[in-house]
C-alpha cells in the first residue's frame, strides 16, 4: 500500500518544544520508525506550517491508499483544510499524538473530523501507525 | 495481554438496528472475530444498558492490561462512567465504530475523552481491533 | 391491536407526588382505566426506575403495534432511550401527563421526540389514550 | 360541543406545498373528514396568513368549547398569537400535522406551548381529530 | 419573462426615511427604472407592510419566472414568509439595497437566505436589476 | 399640541384579559381618561392587531407632535415597527403599562427602545399620562 | 409629598463630562430645577460614588413616599442595590438621562428593573420629573 | 432521629481512588465514624452505582428524618434523582466531600440543590456529620 | 477558637426585610444566639454594606480561627471579595441563610466559592452555626 | 473596465470535487465563459490556496476598478482578507457559487461581508457576471 | 511631568498573598522604586479598596498629565470606573503586573480596556513603568 | 541586547490604510525610528502575510532576547502562531499600534496573550518600543 502522512504546522518542532507534552523524539525519528514498521508498504512524509500548501498537497495526493494527517493547531480553525479534504476522493484518517481532548479547551474541537474517515488520538508517535494500520485490517 | 472490552448500551442491537450506520454484524459476531485477531492474548467482553453496571464493571477491571471501551449514547453524558474511568488505573481506550463526527451534533461531544488514554472512532469493528492493538504497540 | 405503556423513572410515585401536577390517581389505577378504553386492544404494562432497563424494555418491544412511552424526567437527557427507540421498528408515541412547557425550563426540552412518531403532553392520563388511539386512527 | 379548528400562514397551502412533509390532502379535504369524524360537533374552521387576524380569531373565540390551533410558522416566534391565547378562557390545544421536532432547528421552540392546555403533533391531519378527542374524554 | 417583484415592509418609504442608507429615489421611481431596464420583459411590483399579505402575494406567484423579493425587516425573523417561499415552486432571489452585514447586527442574518435560489444585496437598486438579470444568463 | 396614542396587539383585551396585571380598565375607559387629562390637547387613538397596520400608522403620523407607542407583544421581535418608528421624524415614547421586567424573560427585551425617544413602563394607564407628559416638559 | 432623589456613581460629573450625553447643566442646577418644579413638596437629594452607601441611603428611606433612583453604571451590575430596593417598602422608580437602549450593549440590561416599580429613561433631566409626577396621578 | 445516608455512584472507591482529593478512608470507615458520632441516633447506609436504584432508595424512605445524599457525578445531570426528592416529604440535605466548585467546570452546577433542604461541601467526611447536625439544630 | 462572622450587604436588614425567606430574627438576635452556641469560643462579628470594607475586614483576620463569610448579594459578582479570600491563609467557609439555589436564577453562581473552604446554604441561622462547627470537627 | 477575480482555497478543485455542488466546469473553463462575457473589458484572473498571498494580491490591485472575490472556506474565519479588503480603495464584491446559506452551518457566516460593497451568491458561475456587471449599471 | 498611580483593590496585600504570582515586594516597595525610576517627574500614589473611592480619585485627577490604573479585581466588573475613566479628559492606561490572559478566565475580560489609552500587562512592577514612560515617548 | 520585530498580516500596509487609525508613518519609517532609539542594541525586522511563514520565524528565532510580535488580523484566531510561540524559549510580547479593545469586537480576544510573556496596545509606533524596553527593565 502507499500513504502519505501528512504533518502540520509546528510539527516540525516535535523532540523540541514541549517534551512533557510530545516526547522527546523528533519528526525525522518517528517519519523513520514509521517506515520501519511499514517496510513492505510505500510511507511518503510531508510537513509544512503553511495552510494553503497542506491544502495542495491534499489536492495532490490522488494515488495513495490513504493519508495520515496531523494537521496541529490548524486541525481547529481551517475550513480551508476540511474542504480540501472533502475535495479528493483519497480517504484521510485525521490522528493526534496527544489526548487533545485533555488539554486546552479550544484543541477539543476539530472541523476536520466531520470529512475524515476516522480519527485517532492519544497513542503518541503510536498514533501514525495506528492510522495506517487501519487501512490494512 | 488481558483485554476487557466493555460495549455500553444499545450495542446489543448492533448488527440489528441502522444497519447503513453500524453494519449487519451483531455484537457477538464482532467479538468473535476480536477474539480470533488476539487469538494469543485473553479478550472479555461485557456489554450493559446499566449506566451503573457499567461504572461497576470499569471499577473491577483491576486485573487487566487495558479497557476498550465504547459507551454508546452515554459517552456524551455520562460522568458517572467518566469518574469511574477516573477511579482505576487500568488505561481506557475510548472507541466508537461509526464517525461519531460525522452525525448528530449531540454526538460530537464526549463527557469520556478526557480521562481516557486515547480515543478511536470511524473504523466500524476494526476500532475495537486498532485500541487493543493500541497497548501492543 | 397491542400495546406496549412504558413509563419511566418516578412515574411509580403518580397519585403520591405533587397532587397538585399530576393528580390523584395511582398509576395503577391510571392503567386499569387504560385497559378498560381499550378493553379489545391488548395493553401492557411496564415501569422502571432504571435509564438501562426501559432501553431493554424498548429493544424487546417487536411483538407490539406501537409503544406508549413516558419517560419521565429522562426524556430531557437519556440519550440513551433516544437510541433505544432508533434501534426498534415499533413506532414510539412520547406521552407527558402535564404540560411540560408550562414547568421548569429543564422539560422544555425532549430528547427523544426527534426519532418518536409524535409527541402528546398535557392531557392528564388522557395523554396515554390518546396516544393508543392515534394508532387507531 | 363546539370547536374552532385554526389554520395559520401557509397551511391553506397543503396538499400543495412540500408534499412529501404534509400529504397529498388539501386544508379543504382535511376539514371535510374532521366534520365527518365529529358529525355530532359543532366545527368551525377559520385560517389566515395575517398574525392580527389570528389573534383577533381566538379573541372572539369566546363562545367554543376548545379552539384547536395549528398556528404554522408563527408557533416559533409569535408572542402576539401566545398573549391572544392568554387572554381568553376558551382552552387551546397546539397541533401540529408532522413531528415538529424532526424538522429544522427552529421549529423546535414553540412560544406558544406553554399558555397551551396541551401539545399533539405528528400525526398528519389525525393531530386535528385527536386534539379535539381530547375536549371529549 | 416575467418577473415579480416584492417589497416588504417600510419599503414604501425608500427615498423619504434614512436618505444616507437608501438614497433619494422613491419605490416607485426605483420600480420605473426596473421596468425600463427589462423593456423587453413583464414586470409586476407589489409592496405591503403585511407578512401575511407578502406571504399569500408569493403563494400566488405561480405564473412568474421569478421572484426578486425584498422583505425589509421581516428578512431577519418572518419564518411564515420562508414557509411561503418553500411552498412555491418559483425561483425566489433574496435582495437587499444596502450592505445589510454592514448595518446593525439583527440585519446580519436572514431567516429566508436558506430557502432561496441566491441573494443579492449592496448594489442600491442595481441589487433588483441583477437579480432579475440572474434569470437571463 | 397634538398626540397619536397607538396600542398594538391584544391591548383592545385590556380589562378583560388578565386583570391581575393590567387592571379593570377597559381600553375605551382608558383612552378616555387620557383625553380628559389633555384637554386643551388633541388626542387620537388608533388600535390595531397587525403589525403592518401599525407600521402604516407609524409611517402616517406625521403631523403629530409625539406618538405614544404601546406596541404589545410586538415590542419584543418586530423589527418591522421599530424600521417604522426609525423612518418618521416624528419622535416615539414607548410605554407599558406592567413593569415588563418583572415579568416573564421574553417581556425584558425591546426590539424598539433603541430608536425611539423614551421608555416608560410600569404604571398602568398613567404610562401613557407620563409619556405624553413629556413631550410639555 | 416627600421624594427622595438618589443619584449614584459619576453622576457627580453630569454637566461636566460627556455634554454630548447628558447635556451642560450639573448636578446641583438639575436639583435645583426639580425642587422648583416640585415647590409643593418635599424634595430631598443624595449622590454617591460608593454602592455600599447607596444601598444605605435606600435602607433608611422609611419616611419618604417614593425614591427617584438613578444609579449610574451600578443599574447594570449591582445586585447589591437590588437587593436594597427589595428590602424597603419605599416605592422606587428607576430613571436614567439618556435612552440607556440607545447606548453600549452592557446598558440595555439593568439589574434593579425588577424590584422597582417602574422604570423612565430617556428624557434628559425630565426623567427625574416623570418619576416623581408618576407618584403624584 | 433516624437518617438515611445515600451515596451514589463512585463513591464505594473512596479512599481507593483519587486520594489526593478525597483522602484515605473508605466509605465503611467513614460510615463507622458517623455512626459513632451519632451513637444515640439510628444511621441507615446505602450505596449504588445505578442511578434508578438511588431514585428508589429516596422513594422508600419515608420513615426516615431527613436524608443525607452525596449523588457523585449524578448530581451535575441526573434530573431523575431530582424528581425523586421532589416526590417525597423527607427533607434532603445534599453533600459533597470536596469542594466541587474548586474542580472541573461541570461539577460547579448541581440539578439537584434547588429541590433540596440545604447544601453542604467542601468538609471531606465531616461534610456528612453536619448535614445531620443540621437536623438536630 | 476565635470566629470571625463576616455579613455583607443588606445583610443588617435580616428580620426587616422579606421574612418569608429570612425569618423574623434581627442579624443582633441572631448573633447573640451563635455566641451563646459558642460560649467557649470568640465569636466577633462585623457587617458592612460596602465591598471595599468587607475585603478590608477579610485582609485584617489573620488572628482568626476561621471566617464565616454571608456576603449577600455581592457573592455574585465580587471578583474584589473572591481575590481578598484568597489573599490570606484564614480558611473561609461561604454560607447563606436561605436555599439560594432555589431562588433567583443569579442567586445560583457564586465567584467566591471556589477559593473558600467550603459552603453552607439552606439551614438559616443555623448555617452560620454549621460553619463554625466545621472547624471544630 | 478592469476587473481582477480572485478565487482563494480549493476553488482550482471546481468541477473536481464535488460536482453535486459546484457543477462539472473547472475554473478555467469558467474564467473563460466569464472572459468572453466581457469580451470588452479586462478581466484578469487569480488563484491561490494560501490566505496570505490572497491578501498580498487584494493589496496589490491598486489598478482595477472592481475585484471580485470568491475566497472559498476562508470567507468564513479570515479576518486577515478582511483586513487586506479594508486596507484598499479598490471595491470588492463578495461572490459564492452555491447558496451557501443552504449549506453547512458554519458556510453561514461570513467574517468579509462587512467591508465589502455587496454580496452576491447562488448563481453558480454567474455569481461571477453578476457581480461584475454591478460596476457597469 | 506629573503621574497619578491608582491602585485599586487588595493590590495593599502585593508582596504578602500569593507571591508566585506578585513576587514579594510591597507595594509601598514598588511605589519607591518607581519613584526612583521618575526621580524628575512628580509620582502620586493611591489605593483604595473601595470601588466608589477609585471612582472619586480618578475624577479629581484633573492636573495629572496620566492617569496608571491597576484596578484589581475591579477590572472585570466595574463599569463605575469605567465611568469615572470616561468622564476624565486625563489619558488613563490599565496596568496589570501579572498576564491576566494566562490566569482564570474571569480575568480575560477587562470593562475598562475601550475607555482606556493603551493596556500593559504581564511585565510585574515594570508594567507601571512601562505605563508612565508611555507617556513621555 | 537583540530583538525581533515581526509584523504580521497587513502591516505593510500601515500609513497607507486607514491612516485615521494606524497614522501616516509606513512601516519601514516606524523600524527606522525603532532601530535610532535602540541604536545600541541589535535589531531585526520581519513582516509577512503569511500565517505559515510566522510561525517558522517564531521557531527559528532562538538566537534573540526576545521577540516582538504584532501578528495583525491572525492574533485573534491563529492558533498555528499560539504554538509556535510555545514551542520557543525566547520571550515573545504581544503588541498592537491601535487599542484594539476600543475597536471591532473580534479584535477584543487575542488567541496569543495566554503564551506570550505579556501584551502592550494602544500606543502607536511606541508599543514597540516600549516592548522592547521592557527586556531592559
Amino acid at each position: 500500500m502507499k500513504f502519505l502522512f501528512i504533518n502540520g504546522v509546528n510539527l516540525n518542532m516535535t523532540g523540541v518544544r514541549e517534551k512533557g507534552v510530545y516526547g522527546t523524539q523528533t519528526l525525522d525519528e518517528i517519519n523513520l520508525e514509521i517506515s520501519k514498521h511499514f517496510k513492505n508498504d510505500i510511507c511518503e512524509f510531508y510537513q509544512s506550517n503553511s495552510e494553503g500548501d497542506i491544502c495542495t498537497a491534499i489536492q495532490e495526493a490522488s494515488g495513495f491508499d490513504g493519508i495520515i494527517l496531523n494537521a496541529g493547531a490548524y486541525t481547529h480553525y481551517s475550513y480551508a483544510i476540511r474542504d480540501a479534504i472533502a475535495s479528493v476522493s483519497v480517504p484521510v484518517v485525521e490522528v493526534h499524538m496527544s489526548n487533545v481532548h485533555a488539554r486546552e479547551e479550544f484543541r477539543h474541537k476539530s472541523v476536520l473530523s466531520e470529512v475524515c474517515k476516522g480519527v485517532i488520538c492519544g497513542f503518541g508517535m503510536n498514533s501514525y501507525i495506528l492510522a495506517a494500520e487501519s487501512f490494512k485490517l
